[in-house]
């Protein structure tokens, strides 16, 4: 049922070394991200030592989390907007230029937080995709991403 | 030379525990931000695992030290207008309402982050703190925060 991949796993492996996406880092938070329709989602676990103050997450991992599952997002974005499926072919990689979040209320830490999304604008090298964070059902956080596509230029070898 | 107390060092113990800036947080970032004038500064350094595609430190590390950073600085700026001295006494706690942040540049993993900020407005209950985020003198990321205190409710027993 859940078995078709992440738009994590269709990173080429020298792009998979993300400590908040990666699948190759050991120490990360393996945030994963999936297409519901026209919205993408992720579902990210805080670890107990994930808080700020007692009981809440800290700022650092819900803005680590919208940041990872926005760079996913613009990536699978730019793949579906050139006619692209989500088959096993590579997804092309994108950073984040901007990020913003506002913090609406506290997340308990030891709730899972679910991201979802949705894609304002599609360019081919530019992709803006803003972000609900709940937790339990409460709206935590919103979020809101500008990412651009990587340079060849950026990567090695 | 260093002995003086970061601003993190001066927050009651209970509000001790966060991930990006607690000093009883075993597994966290251990952010310390200084006064430096009527800057505030913080030396991050990030862990091998912090990259994100190879080389470079991940988005999310970047925005927790803006963010645990800017916390740090709103305490302390208010802490001042208030007349205190960071002498021992307890700073109050801020916790971010909104945070932007924009990728100026890749920074290399292996270099330490340094983030300097000024102090854009204090009010008793709100600060807006400005950052500048360097590596190797490099300018790579701006941010922007609004903090504002915690209120005794949010806090247990």
């Amino acid at each position: 049922m859940t078995e078709r991949p992440a738009f994590q796993d269709l990173y080429p492996d020298r792009w998979s070394h993300c400590y908040g996406c990666g699948r190759l880092n050991d120490h990360g938070l393996h945030v994963r991200s999936f297409w519901e329709g026209e919205e993408t989602v992720a579902r990210v676990v805080p670890r107990p030592e994930h808080t700020s103050l007692p009981g809440y997450v800290y700022g650092g991992l819900i803005a680590s989390a919208i940041d990872c599952h926005s760079t996913g997002s613009a990536a699978a974005a730019a793949h579906r907007a050139a006619g692209g499926e989500l088959d096993g072919g590579e997804l092309p990689r994108f950073v984040t230029a901007r990020l913003e979040v506002d913090f609406l209320a506290p997340a308990p830490v030891d709730q899972p937080l679910e991201l979802r999304s949705t894609i304002e604008e599609v360019k081919e090298r530019k992709v803006t995709v803003a972000t609900e964070l709940t937790a339990s059902g409460e709206l935590c956080a919103r979020g809101r991403a500008v990412l651009v596509r990587v340079p060849d230029s950026w990567l090695p070898g």
